[in-house]
Formats: C-alpha cells, structure tokens, sequence
C-alpha cells in the first residue's frame, strides 16, 4: 500500500491541550494557506492577505518566538539527558540536537517578529478593509489594485521580503511540532457509543486517524490531564448529533 | 494589436457614484473570487468560504434583489423609448430588451436571496469561525475538516447547491453591469498636477484607464452629481503622496 493510499484512508484531527501549542498549530495551518512560495495575483491575493495580515495579528497578541525559545530550550535539555541512556540512538539524537541547536541560534537575535511590517505602506493601508465583507474592490483599496498589476517580478520581491519577517518563527515551530508530533505512536482506540474520556499525565496535543469510511467527526475538549473525545454526525433531520455506535480509531497522546 | 497587449497597457479602474452600484460591483467582486465552478478542496477553501459568507452578508444587509428588479425595470423603460427612435439599432435594442426580460422574470420568482442558506448546518456552524484570525484550523472546525476530506462529488453537490442560491441574481446584476458601463465610451482627459474635479449629470459609475507604466494609482470621491480624481504614488521617503505631475488617461462617465 503507497503513501497515498494510506492517506486515503484515514482523516487525521488534531487537537492541542495548552495554548503554545495552539498558537503553533494555528500558525502552521496559516503558512500552509499563505503559500509563501508561490506567486501572488488577482486570482489568489485575498487568500494570501488574509493569512498574512492573520499571522501578523497571531504574534502581536503573544510574544511566540520567546515561547518557542523556551520550548526549543526544553528540548535540547531533554536530548541531552537521553544523550546520556546508553540504548538511546546517538545518531538520531545528534541529528535533532543540532536542529535544535540552530533553530535556538537563528531565532536568538530576531526583534519582536512582524514589527517591521508595521512600517509597511502597502500593507497598513489595506489591513483593516480585509476585515470588512467584500471590502477589497478596487475602489476601496486602489493601491492594491495597482500593485496587483504590477510586474510579477516587484510582487514577488515584496511577498519575499515579507515572508522573511517569519520563516524563521515558522521554521523553528515546525521543527518544534515534528518533535511534539514524534513523542508519541498511533494506539488503536474504542470509543463506546461514540466517546471516549480519559484522565492522563500531562499532554501536549493529541492526534486522531479516523477511518475515512466513518459518516462521523470528532469533536474534542480537554486540557493537559484530561480530555473528551465525542463523534457526531450530520443528521438531516436534527442537525448536529451524537453518534451512537462504537468507534475505533486511533489515538497518538503527545507529551 | 491583441486584446492582451490591449489590457497590458492599461490598468482599469472604477469608482460607483452610488449606493447600489457600489453593492453591485462588491457582489461581482466576490463572485470572481468565489469561482462557482471550480472545486473546493482544502487548496482554495479559505478564499471560497470568505467570498461566500461576505456575499451572504451583504445579500442580508440590504434588499439587492428589489435593488435590482427597479433598476432593470428602468432599463426596459429606456429600450421601450429607444425602440421608438428612428435611427436606433432595432435588432441591438431586441437582444438587449429580451435579456433584460429574462432576467425579470427569472427574479421575479425568488424569496429573499440566502434565505435558503440559513437552514444549511455546515455553513451556519462554520460562519462565526471565518471572521477571526486563523480562526479555521482543524481543531476549530473538525466539521470542515471531515467535509474537506469527503469525496470531491459530494463537496461539489454542495457548492452546487449554495451557488444556486445566488445564480439568478448574479447573472442579473452582471447584466445591469454590462449596460452601466455601456453606456459611455472612454475619453482622453488631463489631470493638471495630478488632479481632476468635475461637476456633472447624475452618474453612476466612474471608469478609469490608466497607463501601466505610470506610477501612481487613482484615489476617486465624490457623489453622482460631483467627483474629485487624484493620483497618488507611493513615495519611499514620505509614504503616500500626491503626484504633482499631469496625468494623461481615459475617463468613461457612465449614467
């Protein structure tokens, strides 16, 4: 069975259990519709602004990059200590060490991250009317109008630019998460009569592989120590409902 | 030369003189970045689901369908006049009074536009969501991510579906659209040191071709009866900034 099959199979949910990890996921879910790579036009730019200008707001309202120091602190600490285990892969551990390492050494000098856009002409002046419904005609933002029919070329040196103000928040999270995400394998699970609860040792986030075939999703709450996991379904006649039968699925705890 | 070195040459831009042009113009605005015909897969949802919901908004806030119905009444009166002028185009004044028929008597029939959607339990769960900040990750919205991941002809049952609550009235407001802007052809105009005031017949809509290559975008104001043409340009040094130079273009005054 190929990769793709595999993942024909299966929707996986996540869901965090402390508000850092939350703000990662959010921020990874946000670069995946930036698509900072590819070139910004007429066809795709309210996509573009709306998770740029969203990523922006993200990291004004909480200092990420000195969570994630401390994260990534916490993990060189930790490697160290299994450095130490005489069954521990040195290799492996060496590897992530120093990805660790430099992930610490990039994010080190950065000044609060998105500061410089404040002075940004182009992107102060349209920010607040992508807030509105509708509200980026081109007779409501005629500079971005202009500046969408500007040679590809100057846009992409903007967009560039302006990715360079994250990529290295967003590439010092994203390691951080696939650490997170590697803490932890897939278990199978039973939810009776769709839900499931269980009290824990401190948790991070958690992660669900549902089989595709199930008319159900599921919708989870918790903290660290303890989480629900209930399946509803789209019932046509009441709405939203409980979904009644037993569900196996699978369940990665990730401390 | 083709019509894309044509459209190379030229930036347009427009500016409505009045409240319901202004409507109109946002809902064809939304409507390009909606694109009802193509599928909605966890590329392109973001865009998708923003469009739709500013439409629904906007759809709610004001009666654009009754809007509508009186402005193309009025147009049927015209073609009528016409109809009786010697020299007009008859077959012309034909096609275009039978559009503007059909499209009557299409909208004629419908309830409020969106009334239908409200009852719809993904988008009424998802609405809220879509207005914060990186507000759609999987684990806000594990409904969306399971509708994302069913199979593509079942997404596009549904955005069949919502699309033919609006059908009507876009392919009327479109036309509505297409008779404004065809009621004036572009003139070459001067803006003196960048600036263009005019006292006018009532108008509705205001359009503009400025060369590509000059470097500086149009700010308009202005009401149906009075408006104001500036040219801007973004200055390094200052910010935003008149440009003190004459601009040469092409003004359209549509009634």
């Amino acid at each position: 069975m190929n990769q793709s099959q595999l993942f024909d199979q299966y929707v996986i949910y996540e869901y965090p259990l402390n508000e850092r990890v939350r703000t990662y996921l959010r921020l990874e879910h946000l670069c995946h519709q930036l698509r900072p790579h590819e070139p910004v036009s007429e066809r795709n730019y309210p996509q573009y602004f709306s998770a740029l200008f969203a990523i922006i707001e993200l990291c004004e309202r909480s200092d990420v990059r000195t969570d994630l120091q401390k994260d990534l602190d916490r993990r060189r600490q930790q490697l160290v200590a299994w450095q130490r285990h005489p069954e521990a892969n040195q290799e492996q551990i060496e590897v992530m060490a120093a990805q660790v390492e430099r992930a610490l050494t990039t994010l080190q000098p950065m000044s609060r991250v998105g500061s410089n856009l404040k002075q940004d002409r182009l992107l102060s002046s349209i920010r607040q009317r992508f807030a509105m419904p509708g509200g980026t005609c081109n007779f409501d933002l005629p500079q971005l109008h202009y500046w969408l029919h500007l040679p590809q070329s100057m846009r992409d040196q903007n967009t560039q630019a302006w990715w360079n103000e994250f990529k290295i928040l967003i590439k010092g999270l994203e390691l951080e998460l696939a650490m997170i995400r590697g803490r932890a394998r897939f278990q199978e699970v039973v939810a009776a009569h769709g839900l499931l609860q269980e009290s824990t040792e401190p948790l991070s986030l958690l992660r669900l592989k549902v089989p595709h075939t199930l008319p159900a999703y599921p919708v989870v709450s918790g903290h660290k120590q303890r989480f629900n996991i209930r399946f509803l379904h789209e019932c046509p006649q009441a709405g939203r409902a409980s979904y009644e039968e037993d569900v196996t699925f699978q369940l990665a705890r990730c401390s």
